[in-house]
C-alpha cells in the first residue's frame, strides 16, 4: 500500500500576525510501518491559541514549534494499519498527529494514542469538550477558581471551546456567570445556547472605563472568579470589580501572543483584595484528567453540556482557520475535517 | 489621679508622601476608668507601612482611618491602672494603642490586650519580631511561598522588620536568601548580621535590565518564591527570574502608596511560568497567629533569629519617623519609645 501523506509545515515565524506564507503544504509518502507502530488517518485536526506562542522561538513552557516539520495538533481519527498488538484497524483514536492527514505513530508509548468510544459522544467532541479545551476548562474552574454557589464567576472568549465549557461548569456548581465575547451575535448564543446569565460584547466596549462599567452592571455582587484567556484591558477591568478573596485563573493571554507584553495597570489590588492570581498548563496535570473527563463525558453523553464547533474542510484550509481563531472568527471548537 | 495624655491626629489626608502638617500633637485628659476598663501607659509604638494606605479616603481592605483622631498603630506597654479582673497594674500588655502615650480601652473584649512575658524576650520585640511584623513573614513564607530546602527565595525591604524575618524563616527551611535593601550599608547587614545568602542595592541597580542582571548573578538556579513588599520596577525584574511554579507573596507595595498605581510590565509570565501570585492581609488569618508566635518566639529568645530596632525618642517625633519609614530610614522595627 503506497500512501500519500500531505502535511503542512511551519516555514517561517510569524512576526505579529502569523501569515499563510510563514506555512506550507508538503507531499510525503508513508514508510511501512515498523513493529509497534500504528498508522491514523486523521479524521479531525484540532486548531488551539497555545499554538501561536510555539511558533515563536522564545523561551516558553514548551519548546518552539520546529521549522520546516508538521505542525504540531491534536487529531482524532482512525487506525487504519497496525503492528502494534494494543491496536487494530478500526480502532477510533485520539492523539497529537498534527497538522497532517496520515499519522504514523509508535503507539507503544503509553498515552501517544488513546482509544476513544463513539457510541454516545462524536468523534470530534473529543478534541473539545471531552478533550483538551475541556479538561482545561475544568482543571481552572476547579482547582483554581473553586466557586462557591452564588459566587460570580467571569469568563473570557466565552464562546470559544474553553470559556463554554467554564461557564457549563461553573453553572453546574450554582455560581452566576458572566460571559465576555466579541459581538452581539457570540453573546447572545452564550446566553441563549449554553446558558450563562449575561455575556458583555467587548468590542461594544473598548475601553477600560466602559468595560468596568458593563461588568459592574453584568456583576452587581462583584466578581469571585476570573477565566483569563485574554489579558490586556479585560483582564484590567475584572480586577477593577474583584471581590476580596478573588481568584483569576490564567490559562491564555491572547491580548499579547502576536507583540510585545501588555501591562497589568494596577497590580497592587492583588494586594487591596487579597486576590490569588494562578497560572496553569493543562498537559502539567495528567492525573486529574480520567476526573475530568469523567465529569465532562457525562455532561456532554446526557445532552447537559452544549458545545459548538467550527469546521474549516481540508488540510489545506487549516493555516487560514488558525488565523481566524487568534481573531475570534470562530464560535466553540475550531476544528479542521481531514476526510 | 489626673493624666494628662498626649496623642497624635491625623489632621489632614497627604497628597503623595505625607507631611508633618497633615499631624497635630493633642494634649487631652484620661477620664476616669469604667468598669472593665484598664488604663496602659505605651512603652513602645510601632510604625508600619500599613498606616500610609490608611491616610488615604479610599477603597481598601480596611477602614480610612479618620481626620482629627488618634492615629492607629500598635503598642507595647504596661497596666497602670485596671478595673478589668483580667488585668492588673504591673501587667505587660501588647496591643492596638495608637499613637498616644496612654490608653484607656474596654479590654473585656478578647484580644484587645493581650498579656505578654518578658523574661526571654524584650517587651519591644513583641512590636516586631514576635508581633505583628513576624506573623507577617510567617504567614507569607510558609502559607503561600512555602519553599523547599534548596529552593531559592527573593525578599524585598530584606532589612526591614518583616523582610528581615522572612529571610530567616526561609533560611531555617534550608532555602538560599536573597535580600533586596537600599544602600551598601543594609545590605552588608543583611548578610552578615541577620545571615542572607546574598543582598541586592536596589539604588545601585536603577533600572529593569540593571537588577534583572544583578538577580540573575545573585540567584543562578532562577526565583522560587518572591516575599513582595515594594512592587514596581523590583516586581517586574524578580518575575524576569521567576522559575517555573514560583509564588510571589503580595504583602506590601510600597512604591505606589503614595501615588499612581504602578502597572506589571509582563503579566503574561504568570501563566509562561504557572505562577502563583497571592495578596494576604496578617489580621484576617488569626488563627494561625499562635502558631507563628511560638515559631518566632523561640527563636528569638534562644537568640536564632536576629533583629534590629531603629527607635525614635518621643511621640512628637512619630511623624517624621513614619516619613522616615516610608523612604526607608530605618533599619529592622522602626518604633517610637514613648517613655
Amino acid at each position: 500500500m503506497s500512501i500519500t501523506n500531505r502535511q503542512i509545515h511551519l516555514v517561517s515565524r510569524p512576526q505579529g500576525e502569523p501569515r499563510t506564507d510563514n506555512f506550507a503544504l508538503v507531499e510525503t509518502p508513508v514508510a511501512p510501518l515498523a513493529e509497534g507502530e500504528v498508522l491514523v488517518r486523521n479524521h479531525y485536526l484540532s486548531l488551539d491559541p497555545y499554538m501561536r506562542g510555539r511558533m515563536n522561538d522564545s523561551k516558553s513552557y514548551a519548546q518552539p514549534q520546529p521549522l520546516n516539520e508538521v505542525m504540531i495538533g491534536g487529531t482524532v481519527g482512525e487506525v487504519v494499519e497496525s503492528r502494534n498488538e494494543h491496536f487494530k484497524a478500526g480502532d477510533q483514536v485520539v492523539g497529537m498527529g498534527g497538522w497532517q492527514e496520515y499519522q504514523r505513530v509508535n503507539a507503544s508509548q503509553r498515552g501517544v494514542l488513546q482509544k476513544v468510544d463513539t457510541t454516545h459522544i462524536p468523534l470530534s467532541a473529543y478534541l473539545g469538550a471531552v478533550g483538551m479545551p475541556g479538561v482545561t476548562a475544568w482543571y481552572g474552574l476547579t482547582q483554581i477558581l473553586n466557586p462557591k454557589a452564588g459566587e460570580t464567576v467571569v469568563v473570557s472568549s466565552a464562546s470559544g471551546a474553553v470559556g463554554g465549557a467554564v461557564g457549563q461548569l461553573a453553572k453546574a456548581r450554582g455560581a452566576r456567570v458572566v460571559g465576555i465575547a466579541g459581538g452581539p451575535a457570540k453573546c447572545e448564543a452564550v446566553v441563549q445556547e449554553l446558558g450563562f446569565d449575561a455575556c458583555i460584547d467587548y468590542k461594544a466596549h473598548p475601553d477600560l472605563r466602559s468595560l468596568s462599567k458593563a461588568l459592574k452592571e453584568a456583576c452587581p455582587d462583584g466578581i469571585d472568579g476570573y477565566f483569563e484567556n485574554v489579558g490586556g484591558v479585560i483582564l484590567d477591568a475584572v480586577m477593577l470589580r474583584a471581590n476580596a478573596f478573588s481568584r483569576i485563573a490564567f490559562c491564555g493571554m491572547i491580548a499579547g501572543y502576536n507583540g510585545e507584553p501588555i501591562p497589568m495597570a494596577n497590580p497592587s489590588l492583588i494586594l487591596v483584595n487579597r486576590m490569588k492570581l494562578e497560572g496553569f498548563i493543562v498537559s502539567e496535570h495528567m492525573e486529574l484528567w480520567p476526573q475530568a473527563l469523567k465529569e465532562l463525558g457525562t455532561m456532554v453523553a446526557t445532552g447537559q453540556f452544549k458545545y459548538r464547533e467550527t469546521v474549516a474542510q481540508g488540510l489545506e484550509n487549516a493555516p487560514e482557520a488558525f488565523m481566524g481563531l487568534l481573531k475570534g472568527k470562530n464560535f466553540g471548537k475550531q476544528l479542521v475535517k481531514l476526510v
